[in-house]
């Protein structure tokens, strides 16, 4: 049996109480780069194996993690693939999934906070409210081929842009939404360590998004560009806000 | 103090750590329609009140929910206000939080799962997928005024809709895609009662989806419309899928 697991965005607490559950239980962990230590202590009985990203480069490829899987479940393990926020939101768990289905292993996902949602809503700014967003749309600033048709099709001001891994590519994420229409005017933030003792918010516009002063962070910042942004209060992470609006 | 919980989706082992503890300490706790009983268990020594909505109508209306929160809270009782999956996804938690701050009432929002993310991954099928979906947009059906302007600007094919709130107007959202240019053979689903023992899948045809032999259901179901669909395993519920496709 293999549980692929959410590990929500970086606070140990955010955790699911089945995710604990199943850490308890597991005798193989193979965890992502953001996952917590305090998240792996839940795993007394297991080994833990690190098959993340170091430096922006997999550590182990997708398909030798596919493989380990396979054959320590074979073996009769209990295997916890444990992934960054929720399994099936940037993170290639659908072809884990799929690797599992096609060797015939018994699996279950387990949900996870997505830092998509989770770092808007610890910053104080909810991704629809009445009379500003209807909804919202979530993207990867990986690949600009990949968010381009998509972020250039939004009607600017009917919703809330949530850009995931999108902070080394803002300038031309910024540039991109500039051309296709919308506001350089729009209120933009830059969420940085949603949820750990290091969190940050920028707040400012979206024509101001590509020169904010955000050093570089080892955890990936969550990007949100829309009207909700100039909901967020200062008072949401006192000690922690940096505001240059 | 008052703490905006996230209760998940329906199981109550979907529950963050951090939930959990909030309803321990809790001395009141403020619950929606979709908590379940097993959940309101951790709130041993709170009173628990129902303020959420019977048969589509608020039992409670919003003002009193934000006089009760700011009451309490000066009264130096602990407040958990209990939103169903996540306090800031169409739960009105950013005008609550509003009446808080303006009453300067210390609070805190505790991110939940949401059943716009948790359902689609409990049915097994994954939001982005690589050369499927770079990202999706979610939208409340509830209102066409308010998802017409996102979903008609949507470019069909590159990203996978979810709409929550939209099982009982989904003739009329079909309509609205297919005049939008969607393709009436793409894949979609509708997911009732994520996570809970009753938890049904349909997957069918965005073609198909006025006419999927969805009885009513109390708790609200998730539609998701899009290539990634396709990729819902019978397997993901073996005992609760209900498939025409």
């Amino acid at each position: 049996m293999v549980s692929l697991v959410g590990a929500g965005p970086g606070d140990p607490d955010l955790l699911t109480v089945k995710a604990v559950r199943r850490l308890e239980e597991a005798d193989l962990v193979l965890y992502d780069a953001l996952v917590s230590g305090e998240a792996l202590r839940h795993a007394r009985r297991a080994h833990c194996f690190f098959v993340g990203k170091r430096a922006g480069r997999p550590s182990v490829k997708q398909e030798t993690i596919h493989r380990i899987l396979i054959q320590a479940a074979r073996a009769g393990r209990r295997v916890v693939r444990l992934k960054d926020g929720d399994p099936f939101v940037f993170g290639r768990g659908g072809e884990e999934v799929q690797a599992l289905a096609e060797a015939g292993i018994p699996h279950e996902v387990i949900p996870g906070i997505s830092s998509a949602l989770a770092a808007p809503a610890l910053a104080g700014i909810p991704l629809t409210h009445r009379g500003l967003a209807a909804g919202f749309t979530v993207v990867s600033g990986h690949a600009e081929e990949a968010y381009r048709p998509i972020v250039s099709a939004i009607r600017p001001g009917a919703s809330t842009l949530v850009v995931l891994m999108g902070l080394g590519t803002r300038t031309r994420l910024a540039q991109v939404l500039l051309q296709a229409g919308w506001s350089g005017h729009t209120p933009a933030a830059a969420i940085l360590g949603a949820s750990t003792p290091d969190a940050r918010t920028w707040t400012g516009t979206l024509a101001e998004l590509p020169d904010a002063p955000l050093e570089d962070s080892p955890a990936p910042g969550t990007l949100v560009i829309g009207a909700v942004v100039a909901l967020a209060p200062a008072a949401a992470e006192p000690a922690a806000v940096a505001r240059t609006h």
